[in-house]
């Protein structure tokens, strides 16, 4: 199998699968969504570290070329802690923050799980491109379960954003992070509340520049025609109705796995 | 160890050992809160019941005489397929079933998760007790999130409020189930948007009545000064948090404990 392994907690590394299809039309790539244990973003480094070894073993297991682990919580929390892998291995953080520090007059919000805020992966990523950088950070628990409840472009959900982005709006942000694969989904919403002065920075075409740019060094571009195939560890219903709007795939086909 | 065993998917459940302790107060309680797996509200049946066999095969381990399975979508999935205990076990949906089937006038409302509304566990409860009754259930996904997020008492929890029950209200509800062991402390916000002429059912004093009921038929009864010992997969401060809040203790030690 010569694809590229990419994994999340769940739907939202799909994010990632539909940019690097973009830029990568050739490659062939492996999803695995842990859905059975979702979501990352409320639990201990000790965890998130575990089910992320465990993933990747899974991946590799499967015989992929490399691995992108499309979760924000996961590469900031786990990726540090794991070291070399046996195949190339890239996490989502760096190219968001080497992104926003190119386009940034000087302000940067970062809004990202409760995990990966508490990890301060972002603000470290930030200051080692741009030290000068003013970085506020904001957990936003509620977005996953209301992007999931399908509310991605509601009134409610608009009111949430309202909430927790005011303390980064009155403090002067220029740059906005989506810090978690799930919130390019809440474009629309956040656009609306963060007005046209604040650039949204959405890691998801870094990450699959920066995984060309390493396949291309390493010798290992695909050669093959592209297959792609998904896994998950629950079925879920809202894993294909999220993965249809995503990937604008008429039918997504899923084969359960065990990863434990 | 002469222990009840309670288990929840997270902190949820505490609100049955609270009314436990009410009802039982020389009963010694050995909570398991499954906390790196939580929710299992949107997760299938096979993953729930997987997760609820460990997690009874971890209490019984531990010598409990008996367990109860605080959490509606473990009670609901899991019980039914898992057949007689080593131990008695009871789930929560028969207990608040009945209580609800008792004060209704013809019309329940029942709020629960995703997983609990898909089992039609509520409905075949109810039906067995009051063919009568006519019964409209609903799946409230981001009540949990909210309660988790601490806003219990919000005008944005208000708002999802409204527009979750307001086909129940509509449909002329005079009783409202709180599916979910996590709802009552909702009950502020619930008890607003319902108004005066819904009565909400909580299960957990009925589900502490049938336990000392159970406990007195069998001779299990305790004789030890209680002592209450808690247990979670994954260390997190929100549970503590919701804890300190539940059981109106100053404190909530916590075991970490692994269960795969």
């Amino acid at each position: 199998m010569d694809a590229i392994g990419v994994f999340d907690s769940g739907v939202g590394g799909l994010t990632v699968v539909a940019a690097l299809r973009r830029r990568l039309p050739g490659e062939s790539i492996l999803y695995l969504g842990d859905t059975a244990r979702l979501p990352y973003g409320s639990k201990s480094p000790e965890t998130v570290t575990r089910y992320t070894r465990r993933n990747i073993e899974f991946l590799t297991e499967r015989g992929v070329k490399a691995v992108v682990v499309a979760c924000n919580t996961a590469s900031a929390l786990a990726l540090p802690q794991l070291g070399v892998q046996g195949v190339p291995t890239w996490g989502v953080i760096e190219p968001g923050a080497r992104k926003a520090a190119e386009v940034s007059r000087g302000r940067v919000g970062v809004i990202a799980t409760e995990a990966t805020v508490r990890s301060d992966a972002y603000p470290r990523a930030l200051r080692a491109v741009r030290p000068d950088l003013a970085i506020l950070s904001k957990a936003c628990p509620l977005f996953v379960p209301l992007v999931e409840e399908g509310w991605h472009d509601d009134p409610v959900t608009e009111e949430v954003a309202e909430r927790y982005l005011r303390p980064l709006l009155d403090a002067g942000i220029d740059t906005l992070v989506l810090g978690c694969t799930h919130y390019p989904l809440l474009v629309n919403v956040l656009e609306r509340v963060v007005g046209p002065d604040v650039t949204l920075v959405d890691s998801a075409a870094s990450v699959a520049e920066m995984v060309a740019a390493g396949l291309a060094e390493s010798g290992l571009t695909a050669t093959h025609p592209a297959v792609h195939h998904f896994c998950v560890t629950d079925a879920g219903e809202s894993f294909q109705r999220l993965a249809r709007t995503i990937l604008r795939d008429e039918d997504v086909p899923l084969e359960w796995v065990e990863v434990v």
